[in-house]
């Protein structure tokens, strides 16, 4: 890790931004953070430092946590952060409106070849880039978080987007150890919520017909179907799970499964009754006194994952 | 772990019913086990023994794997697995036709008040236990494979099974280290297969429409969504992923969800033309004759992650 790669701007320093100035410095830059709300910008780095420490106590840093800390800087304005930038990671307030208003200062403040990644999570880069003149170096970078954990990044270009900005944030993010891919178009929740969408309204729709509780719905997941998707897709998962391959699992499965989609095509939304029912259950299960004790523990856990994932990827191959 | 336990039948002795046999035998249970094929029955108890020394290795059994292996005999008819049987699990071939002959046989042969679960992951115990006089006591105990490292279990009654056995077969999986979940009524794929399907038919779209690669799909769940998912369930997940909890959540991010399933009311079956595609992408990923050795990888790091969510629990809490 050299101090020498190239400096990067994080704009908009909440958990998301944040967990992305760890990304950047971990991998060796230069890190100026820049948040408009000043409590913000006091708070950022010691809640930075402390994550910084937990990843040093499960293994996942090398270096002592001040020497990653040493390379980020918080900035007291946009400009600041964006000026002389290689590239710039978005992570403010999801609505077109505050996105709008930060890339009309990044367009013309940052240097004009940077690419500019956006963590917007469902709002598409052509929703609030398309008045800006560099609008071709414009995309999402759409992060699980937190990014340092979770290593996937969704790379969403905007219908504007040129190839080589696309190309340029891939290479750093792969070189900063994130797991990028590559999404061809936009789509409404891009793939990952798309997926995550898909399980969850089955989820709720089992639940509110009864069929099982949130807990044992939970199980399933927990116990059951994500282990695996831990260390392999589901088309993987699939291809090894019919002694020929994912074809011969897919004539099998397939009519099962077609079945389960013909039985959902009049989807119920979400309703405040159903919201009722699943939150009074949750709360049983978890008081709303220790959502934030329960936080920390899926913290933790996702460090010991990510050093576990580690360790097994080199010794059994991944 | 006392050789006293109750004895188990295992009816079946495929990859499914191998797999049973350990987890009873592990648990302390005088295990007997028929398969109708003389070549499986020649055959199971070396996989099993291969098995228990691989889960040693791993940690994942405290006894010798000879200890274990001792408590499991072949026999050579089904009324010698069935006769003096506490529970019965059944894991033959997936055809009514298949089930209803075996049922006609354990239906008599059985202890009456022994519960008898079949490990079906798609038809319902209605479908083959309607005129058995003691269909009473039929249920689906449905598995991932394998249950020795996954360990939840679908219960599903048929309308004529008492709460009785499937309060009784909860109590012998869980007992036996197993996560039994209770499903209220059949349902087409049970929880876990329509959980499953749900993502996996997203999945297919999101590749026949040229969003992403199966590579990239694939990422998306084992560098992103699978890694909550090893250890929380999707509720859990969601619950701590808005600041006041899963009420919270679901009126931020309901709307997308439903659109998501608003997109996809008119599902595509996996018609052989799309089946070849994502064939011919996996066959170049993992060409066909490296199939068994990316299985024998997979099921090495579910050892793997089995010892290390054991640890995690003990260390972290669950």
């Amino acid at each position: 890790m050299s101090g020498g790669a190239a400096p990067i701007a994080v704009v908009g320093a909440g958990l998301v931004g944040a967990g992305w100035a760890i990304v950047f410095a971990r991998a060796g830059h230069a890190v100026r953070v820049f948040d408009e709300a000043p409590a913000v910008r006091d708070g950022v780095m010691a809640l930075i430092a402390a994550n910084l420490r937990d990843l040093k106590s499960f293994g996942l840093i090398d270096e002592a946590p001040e020497a990653v800390l040493a390379r980020i800087a918080v900035v007291p304005t946009l400009e600041d952060a964006a000026a002389g930038a290689a590239y710039v990671q978005e992570s403010v307030y999801e609505t077109v409106a505050a996105k709008r208003a930060v890339y009309a200062v990044l367009d013309r403040a940052v240097p004009p070849t940077a690419p500019i990644g956006s963590s917007s999570s469902g709002i598409p880069a052509s929703a609030f880039t398309a008045d800006c003149a560099t609008r071709r170096r414009m995309l999402i970078a759409h992060p699980v978080n937190p990014p340092y954990l979770l290593p996937l990044v969704e790379l969403v270009p905007a219908p504007w987007t040129v190839s080589e900005c696309i190309d340029a944030t891939f290479a750093l993010m792969a070189a900063a150890g994130q797991e990028p891919i590559r999404i061809a178009r936009e789509v409404e929740g891009f793939v990952l919520n798309r997926l995550q969408g898909a399980l969850l309204n089955e989820a709720w729709a089992l639940y509110a017909e009864g069929y099982a509780s949130l807990a044992d719905i939970d199980k399933t997941v927990s116990m059951g179907l994500g282990l695996r998707w831990s260390f392999m897709g589901p088309f993987e998962t699939i291809d090894l799970n019919a002694p020929s391959g994912v074809a011969d699992y897919a004539r099998r499965l397939g009519p099962l499964y077609h079945a389960v989609a013909l039985s959902r095509t009049a989807p119920r939304a979400w309703d405040e009754a159903l919201i009722a029912r699943v939150a009074r259950e949750r709360r049983v299960a978890l008081p709303a006194a220790e959502l934030d004790s329960r936080r920390a523990w899926r913290d933790r856990r996702l460090m010991a994952l990510a050093a576990h994932k580690k360790k097994t990827a080199k010794d059994l191959g991944s």
